[in-house]
């Protein structure tokens, strides 16, 4: 009594990322039991092959970016990480040894990041590798981190350094120079800041990841928080100083953290960075009024690109 | 400052559709306290246009048929619905008033079957429209619905008709006789059966929904339950006694309710599915032996297909 191939597919390769609730993916649906006094976070992402990730990216690293797209949503919001549901429209004829490769990276990355697969769905297409993810978390009731709460008078911070997605992407191909891989790393494999985000708990005022350019996400800030923002563009953290700069705060593809933390908060900001050994950097001010955001250069002059960020369609 | 087009897009056709949790749909992720006393519940599915649906099905009716066909995972673990994240990836170029018809569909199943969304994702394809959506329910602790379970001796049996999914198909593209268009409304919105799952708990063996062929499903109940089972064809609920059974025994799309429980239970499983509305029809028996399914005719005689049913590869 054989089987379609998709059975034995998901049996070779998926199967091992099970983990507990996933009922071995063989039942129609996963059990979980959600743990007390917690909140369950949730969020969901999609990637094109062609438009999220190059069409020739190692197979390694294509599952991984879309998981740690999710993780770093998780951290935005102060969470944990408990699981995730893919789903994998596989162009017809994908090599069993792609597969294979997709999901040793995603193995890899549940090890690091600690959760793993709940459940999902592979189908075929007659387009490109289309993936999507559902990911949970867990965050104490009530101390989730929201995108609402910046106030007048606020820093603004953010994590790690800014615009290396974009440079990152022209590394990967082939059109910037990038000596040790480490920009294109950057850009297949970015960093989702969970300890950070769990630092933030009951300290940061507001908070987001930077998915779409960094002061598209600002503005993001600003209309939940009825605040404008003033980003001094010398205090931007950048790993190349001979990019434009409009272009490395207006890319894609960061996943640092953008936050709001009192200014008299600012020693504990750092102590809470260096605890989660993640870099920050204080950028600017919210400031009052209309929602709006400022690129100032040092001389004070207003630089503000007329396109914040990256549009989805 | 102005935002990306798909900022308008979701909040003016997908922010109506988020219920509690969602944060308008305006945050990194959606927040949702799990009720006490329940399992999640959790199942995703894809979708491909021109593979799960046809290009040309009404917009209206593609959102929902993919909702519906994760309702009716949930309705074979008995769970009760409670929310979703979907993710869309669009053709470059879809109008507008496509999303808007889209949304309006996914509204009206979202008051049917009281649910709402979560979350989710909107991006751009050079591929077909591709949709990925995970479900949320819950079900009182310890009482989902397995497919394990399933014993010798057990009667098999399921709900509505088998073979409309097939038969929906070629009424939908026009190669069968269907005056009233049922048989294409029933391949474009499958009917998820809640209601029996429901009433299914405690007293069914072991269930599944069957969307991938009667005959290849019931294999995974066998498999799962270590048993055989013997179909009656005569027995089969169909819509067409004229289409050729081997094909809707084996045929997709279906989204019926396939279960086992004791023979001493008929008259339960009858008032059960009364009680839920959902007609039921008990086909043959599991048996001792290897895992296998046979399907016999009047006779007696062996007419099981060579293929089970639909692959997804």
């Amino acid at each position: 009594m054989s089987l379609p191939p998709e059975f034995s597919l998901i049996g070779r390769h998926f199967r091992p990322l099970a983990g507990e609730g996933a009922l071995d993916l063989a039942d129609d649906a996963a059990l979980l039991t959600p743990p007390a006094g917690q909140e369950l976070v949730l969020a969901a992402d999609a990637m094109v092959a062609g438009v999220h990730f190059l069409p020739d990216d190692p197979a390694q690293t294509i599952g991984r970016k879309l998981l740690r797209v999710n993780l770093s949503d998780l951290a935005a919001m102060g969470a944990d990480p408990l699981g995730y549901l893919m789903t994998v429209a596989l162009p017809r004829g994908t090599p069993d040894e792609w597969v294979a490769g997709f999901a040793a990276g995603l193995l890899e990355d549940q090890r690091e990041f600690g959760l793993s697969v709940l459940g999902g769905d592979t189908v075929s297409t007659p387009g490109p590798l289309t993936l999507s993810l559902t990911i949970l978390g867990t965050v104490p009731r009530g101390q989730a981190l929201r995108r609402e709460g910046a106030r007048a008078g606020d820093d603004i911070w953010v994590s790690g350094r800014i615009g290396d997605g974009w440079l990152g992407l022209r590394a990967a191909r082939g059109e910037r120079p990038d000596p040790d891989g480490a920009l294109a790393r950057r850009y297949r494999l970015p960093e989702p800041r969970l300890a950070l985000g769990r630092a933030l708990r009951g300290l940061a005022h507001a908070a987001m990841d930077v998915s779409d350019g960094l002061l598209q996400d600002l503005s993001h800030l600003c209309r939940a928080g009825g605040v404008a923002a003033e980003v001094e563009a010398a205090r931007v953290p950048v790993s190349d100083t001979t990019a434009p700069i409009a272009a490395l705060v207006t890319g894609g593809d960061d996943y640092e953290l953008l936050f709001a933390a009192a200014a008299q908060d600012r020693a504990r900001i750092e102590a809470a960075a260096a605890a989660a050994r993640t870099p920050v950097m204080r950028l600017g001010r919210f400031t009052q009024g209309e929602p709006h955001v400022t690129l100032r250069d040092a001389a004070g002059q207003d630089i503000t690109p007329a396109t914040l960020g990256w549009s989805h369609l």
